[in-house]
């Protein structure tokens, strides 16, 4: 499961070009496959956007060419779009009759493809294959006189998750969609006011984290001034924050939906261990996801943490993987345990979550191999059931094993001892809230409003 | 003087991509900067374009990965466009209402700013800064149902040069302007039609040239069957073909404006030898372009042809030059005189023109250096006084020394003991045709129509 | 600090190239300057060398190049060498009189450079300047006629650390120094004789460890028959394993010297906290090397564990430094604190070692930043007082903080509120072994032999 | 057929590096494989090394690095050594008992293996294959104190072609073969020795030519003064000056061994004219070494010159190849004719020699394809026949068509009306010299010392 971007922008900052590099640095883990900056200085926007990972797609060369005292980036990993076209990498930069616009999204829209037809219906044109490029259009499109009136009559015509920076050579504006499903915060750096997904880019540049984009919000930087915006019908909305940010997306040192990740996911520790108790040796987590919860776990149930498994930090898409001929390396490339911890002990093995099933199994083997006795996985999150289609990369149901299997097949699949998965009430509880604050279709089905029949059908597809 | 595209195009063969990678590469002189293939398979347009010369833009993973059975092809060389931006490298792959279409362009539009200021007034928006995306925008705008119908309706919109190759999912057409100003040739390979600026392309993948694209003709090439179209009006558009493309764009080696450009390239030495005979030992050209109107020259006049400077072909863009510091290395990185068959010798140096007149200068100093006694320049097309908008990359009026200073004066400032150029008159015999079919506006200042002022003062400003 | 090498080889094995790949892969962290393999097929020995990360040297393409069924390889971080020379990319590979040969090292001589002008002297030429290349001219120079005597011939006169491993076209050969400073692990796979740094390689590729190559020891694979020697000597020689290989270098998944680097890091930890505890809430690791002496300190302390400080994994050398005007980025670009941990409690802090003091200090002021009230630094090792001369990059004496400091001025340098050292006794005994083991020379100045005077000097102005 | 190398050096000059570059620069046609340029500052000697064009492999950023007064460079094609290997690329770098040397050198030596193999018997050891590297070695391995006597030493061990540059911290040393073989000329710039394979190094830096180092000649250059040797027994080698620099090698705006390479290479094609007239409409070039042997034909016959085969410039290492599948692109995408001047003509073509004779067959397909009613080829040099040892990459004797076949043979194979070669006598003559200047061992076998069976054993394996 992959979840797909991570955004940043300032306003008004002398420095603002490398500090939307830094911000981009820290949310890398949002978005392994492009990154993008575009700045502006007033009169102009300029940008550099490429494949590969923040550091290298920016040189210093490359960042001194981008002045500008406005400026947004991107960290991408598609999930909708074709991820092999230049054209379908953010900032999308265009002109249009007032001028230049950039635009950054994280999330996904359930209604891109009807809007997108509806669009090329009255005659518009398509570049690349991202849900940017329409909500470009609609607000092109809009007769409206004003942008703000422009973008709004635009996003009253959206469909699922967006968390959006838009820049003109003016203006900066973050939006949140009214359900509010991807994290958007907002901070503060010497007077400028800064945007992101994830507070741990704040962290990293020093600014400080002032409150969340609202769902719904708009918040237009401009002369200065900061002003705050509701859309239309966001009252209407159920709060649908996404839970799986919490489960595994998000930094632990980061603070989204208002909490802190660390805190939220320990006690999915701290609940499973109430939930599902086994008398063991030792809890080893699944690094680095599982690491947290592991502790929650350990914590409240008393028995050891040990970290069982050593995570290779310097696996990377470039890896040459063997022939069929040779010994299936699978796991072992990523994780390698510990024998002298694991001999003869019950173990429990703290994971975020199971998707397709084969991991565990072989995570489970590799420990058995290594000596333990017993090995009792448990999942700090229910079972996966459904896809997501607001901008996390889910399998197709069909490869969701908690989608079709119960627990107990999926505890034989993965040739665990015990499997047990945090209750979907125990999460939210853990999460402090309650179930209207959140989005758990992934897990009981439940979106918060219809999926378009042809949208089910195309992730059925994939 | 850079000219700065070439286009290839071939429909319904199982190698298309390959070939236009041929064609492209046969076309290289027509555009270094840039160079891009799209390909069909009937069912979706894939594309791979990068900035760099053909052979370093492909990689056979890439020609192999661009499967299809049409294909189009551009090498760019940019005037109009930001030269640096990657959504200004064509061909230009649009999604719209319809399908997929591709676009590549060769030529420059005078009122592609205007156009784009109504496109962009009625909600169009733009990526990149090339007349080719003014051109899509126009072809989707259209109300006509068919896309013939939509194509025409937007050609008949358009002022200025353009050889223009569109591709559908099912469709390759080609296009000339009504004015004819750039090239563009069909031919035809194991029965799959084939279009090219120039014929070198033909020759290199075996392609039998059929027939010059007519000025204002649309050939069509759809299931198998090509039909052809004129564009309305084309019949009061005086056939304007740019004389530049044979005194230096163009191949020797090709056929353009259905004449071989060795020929018309050759004779117009000869008549400049009629025109500016001068006693002398030898006649030398400056290479590559000089060579074939020195060869004219010295068979019309009986003056031993020699090579007198020779050519350093390894110069790219990646030279670095010395330090202000250093001796002015300049012209010598190109071009080195052979001093044995200078010395004492009365010579006659032929170049294609002279734009600024210090490349003149240094090439005579160079050659007095060298021990030539007396150099004689002789320019194989007339003075150089007017900017061109239609493709060829001209510096402002200010900077062609022609427009500003009689011939005299030039002889004086490049330091020559004496200074022909070609007439006028003499070009267009040369050429075996007459006043009506070439547009000399930079020789004459006749554009074929008006220019708008805002073109000319954004020309003065370049 | 650093530790500079990695080595592994394999013999008689059809994909020993691959397992080279995978097995330098697992040795990363000992050395990301550069990466090599060398391999024979019998008759002729390949390689391939370059600058980078294992995965980014070695395409597959490479690796198809590369076949044998001999191969030796090499991860690098230079100390001694000049870092930017290619000329000193390992294995060295050469030809002399009795065929090729291929040498890996790990570690540092002492006399490195005492012999190469000798060997200078008697007409030796020098492409780099590494002490493999040293040992290369031994080995060729000696009078003896067996390759094993000649080998013995150079390595009785090389003083200092090397794990060394050498090919030629029929045998591959494993040597550690007659102290042992360096780690190198012997194991087999489906009957194939494999060599490495540590055994987390071996786990990487399935093969299993059979034991440590022994101080002095020579084991020879050859005509698929392995035998053991020994180097004269041996016995005279103090055994001195460079314990700060469990401190920090190896990885914790690893077996060196015969025991679990997880075991022995965490019972450093234990000891800690039995000799410097502390009332506090939380005990917090500097990750990565920080994190089981951590988990050892927690759990003897019953002070719960928590990851209080998050590593950015995506730091490499490319990031770019902002200008000294931006405010100090510094440690924030690896490590960030969770404010909602540390808010108001009394922090102990683990870290391997203080080298300048300057990380901790900043390391401690985050952590008050971010709310901790008290903050306690433990040290799972005694302070670094002494360079070390075997191959790990210390500073000289002159920054190593703990040279010219007490521990109560270290405590006030960083702003900790009170700073605990592991004491030497105490780290030995948590070892499971006695001084007569380990080398603590960068603890307590006992080199296990002089350390020539003009090692010291070019020590000092390092 | 390719040579394989160009050197270049300067002394003391503030810009010895930059200069270096432009040397190389003009000496790209000697060797496009790799290149390399070493500079020192009086006390330590740095390089930059690596495989490319000499405008690919220097960027700016290196030549700022290499700092130093005194330079050497080379550019290698490579024949004896694999070319594939990184120690090749030269010049060669090494430090031994008296401080630092490098060495670039062009030619090959006969003795080579011999020498290596007494080297390594010695106890030498070697990196790479080239005879440069040994060379060094012999150098290193003198007896004597001063580095000339030690030089000499070496060199009069040496049998074979070099052409040799030698830099320490303090000399520019520049050495020729008593045979002479390849050419190496000496200028001044500003003061400055430099020495340079060909003279048009010298044009392009506006460096003066002095002299060719003769024979058997050493010159040092050595605190501002320019000392001359004589190598011992160099009267009693026959002067061999490689008479294949004038027809193909060197570039005609060079001079080398003392005459314009443009003046002999003329005088071939007129003498060419002489012996083998033949009653046609134009003479054309296989452009680029045909030009002047065709213009030198051209003004002797009174056929007009024309250029009926026109290279394309853009081709490089990098172009991609078809399938077999698609027709035989072959010499097509360097060569393409021009139909219009073709067309019924009796046509004369010009090449500078036959290798293999099935470029000729191709060319002259093409000549017909394009419409020419007879074609004779002229060779501007007699039958190659012979394989040559002193560093030209000719085929193997069973390869080379002429070694095996009449003249009447090649013409019917090559598909001419009629072929014709220049015949040896008129070859020396036209040179302007005698048999005793040249090597013309190629054409007729006499080489100048007899040429050890293993090395004709090899060349017989290639």
């Amino acid at each position: 499961m992959k979840e797909y971007c991570g955004v940043f922008g300032i306003y008004n900052n002398p420095n603002a070009v490398y500090y939307t590099y830094l911000g981009l640095y820290a949310l890398q883990h949002r978005g392994q496959e492009s990154a993008g900056i575009a700045a502006t200085d007033g009169n102009k926007i300029g940008y550099y956007r490429d494949f590969g990972l923040v550091s290298s797609v920016f040189k210093s060369s490359v960042l001194r060419e981008l002045s500008g005292f406005i400026a947004i980036g991107h960290n991408r990993y598609s999930t909708s779009g074709a991820s092999d076209s230049p054209d379908n990498i953010q900032p999308i930069v265009v002109s249009y009759k007032y001028g230049q616009m950039a635009v950054a999204h994280n999330g996904n829209l359930v209604n891109a493809l009807e809007l997108r037809e509806k669009l090329e219906e009255e005659g518009s044109i398509f570049r690349g294959t991202t849900d940017s490029e329409v909500i470009v259009h609609l607000i092109v499109k809009s007769k409206k006189k004003k942008f703000l009136d422009k973008l709004i009559d635009a996003l009253v015509r959206l469909k699922g998750a967006y968390s959006l920076l838009v820049m003109t050579n003016k203006k900066l504006i973050a939006v949140r969609d009214p359900w509010g499903f991807r994290p958007l915060c907002m901070g503060e750096l010497d007077g400028s006011p800064v945007f992101a997904s994830e507070t741990c880019a704040f962290d990293l540049i020093g600014a400080k984290y002032l409150r969340d984009v609202e769902p719904g919000e708009i918040i237009v930087v401009e002369n200065g001034a900061i002003s705050s915006y509701r859309l239309p019908e966001t009252e209407n909305c159920p709060r649908s924050q996404c839970i799986f940010e919490f489960v595994y997306f998000a930094r632990p040192d980061s603070k989204i939906f208002g909490k802190s990740v660390y805190d939220v996911r320990k006690a999915f520790g701290r609940r499973l261990a109430k939930e599902h108790p086994v008398e063991a040796d030792i809890v080893i987590p699944v690094p680095d996801s599982g690491v947290v919860p592991a502790l929650g776990y350990s914590q409240e149930s008393g028995i050891p943490f040990e970290m069982g498994l050593i995570r290779n930090h310097y696996v990377g898409r470039t890896f040459i993987k063997p022939d069929q001929k040779l010994r299936d390396i699978g796991v072992k490339v990523k994780l390698n345990p510990i024998p002298e911890l694991l001999e003869g002990k019950r173990v429990i093995v703290i994971d975020d979550s199971i998707v397709r099933g084969t991991t565990s199994r072989k995570i489970i083997r590799m420990l058995r191999e290594a000596g333990a006795k017993e090995v009792h996985m448990r999942i700090s999150s229910p079972p996966t059931k459904f896809p997501c289609y607001f901008g996390i990369d889910t399998p197709t149901k069909d490869q969701l094993i908690a989608s079709n299997h119960s627990v107990e097949e999926i505890c034989k699949y993965i040739e665990a001892d015990s499997l047990g998965y945090l209750s979907l009430e125990g999460m939210i509880e853990a999460a402090g809230g309650n179930f209207s604050e959140y989005c758990t279709a992934c897990f009981n089905g439940e979106y918060p409003f219809n999926i378009p029949e042809s949208v089910e059908r195309q992730a059925e597809k994939k």
